[in-house]
């Protein structure tokens, strides 16, 4: 096998896996029906993972690679432009929105769904604590507590948009929790020049995928 | 039968769904486990609940049946007071934690999971809009896109607490949550005066249920 082709391969049985969660749910499922939905076979799924939860584990670990988002004169905008793009991805990419349901499957219990708010609660602390340093936030904020608040709210509206109208409007909700938000976080000088627009997640995804390309063509 | 049998009966029923469901998760449990769990024939069972889908509809109505919170001088005050009482109720009610956790269980698909977050949307509009006539708002605000949030962000914090540490913080989380909102709903005024003491809550839950038999007393 190919360094290449094992690759595809991984990536075809992560899809499956997740798709199958996604359906089944993660008790449900079985490692038959991801052959099944993978195409692939039973020798090819355990040389990339050993068992069920290992499928688990590397779902739930796919939206913590995250888009790197561009660097902003205002700190506190790259967490908008985080939070964002990570609601666009949720809405449009089968394997991003997989692993959210599974981060919530009460039924998941033999696998660690702490990750994902872990994992979101350290870049949103990270960017608040960088944000903090630069005088942007207000002087009472403690970077920890508004990260934790960060994180739950974006996961609520992300339940509440999939139980309502499975994510139609999963960005402008995201949208509208910037703008109440942010207020008691950030200075009034920062808060007049964030940019709140909907639609920024889906610009700066798409200009992720097209530059390298540009870059060639020059 | 007796009418107070009656209500003791299906009270009994009720809160074996609960748990069951809350044990089991919706989709596995059984009529028989329930059955089992609340110690009464299956026809006292079928004479209160045509069907699982009927018990699972009972337990999720349960917190509607809401704590309802002491007038305030200050309206919004009263959705800050709701929302802390109901994460103490959810923190020690099992049934109200069971019927949280069902509407957030996403392998529950015969029934309806929009009904607690319209319920509580209503709710929160209800105070938001007499709020906003009061005045006690920032005059931009828009009650049905606040409540929204409110809901959402509410939902959110509960299903984080249940996820990192079963709950123990919810309130803490719930009453750092209101002022991560509040700056950017009430007008400053309104805003100085507001109470979000984490122990609000069972303060008001225990007033509640001591009040009546004070009243008797005296």
């Amino acid at each position: 096998m190919t360094q290449e082709r094992a690759v595809r391969t991984r990536r075809a049985i992560l899809e499956a896996a997740a798709i199958t969660f996604d359906r089944r749910g993660y008790e449900a499922a079985t490692i038959t029906e991801i052959l099944k939905e993978a195409g692939v076979t039973k020798g090819a799924l355990y040389f990339h993972f050993p068992s069920k939860e290992a499928l688990a584990d590397a779902v739930l670990a796919e939206p913590a690679k995250e888009f790197v988002v561009p660097a902003r004169q205002i700190k506190i905008q790259e967490l908008i432009d985080t939070a964002l793009v990570h609601a666009y991805r949720v809405r449009t990419n089968p394997l991003v929105r997989a692993s959210v349901r599974l981060s919530l499957d009460q039924r998941a219990e033999g696998i660690d769904r702490t990750g994902p708010f872990l994992r979101w609660r350290e870049t949103a602390l990270t960017l608040l604590s960088e944000s903090k340093d630069r005088h942007e936030l207000l002087a009472h904020i403690d970077p920890a507590e508004s990260a934790d608040i960060y994180v739950g709210t974006f996961a609520g509206l992300q339940s509440m948009s999939h139980v309502l109208d499975n994510y139609a409007h999963l960005e402008e909700r995201i949208s509208v929790l910037q703008r109440h938000l942010m207020p008691a976080i950030c200075v009034p000088a920062v808060l007049a020049q964030l940019d709140f627009t909907p639609t920024l997640g889906e610009r700066l995804a798409q200009q992720a995928i097209t530059e390298p390309a540009e870059a060639l063509a020059t």
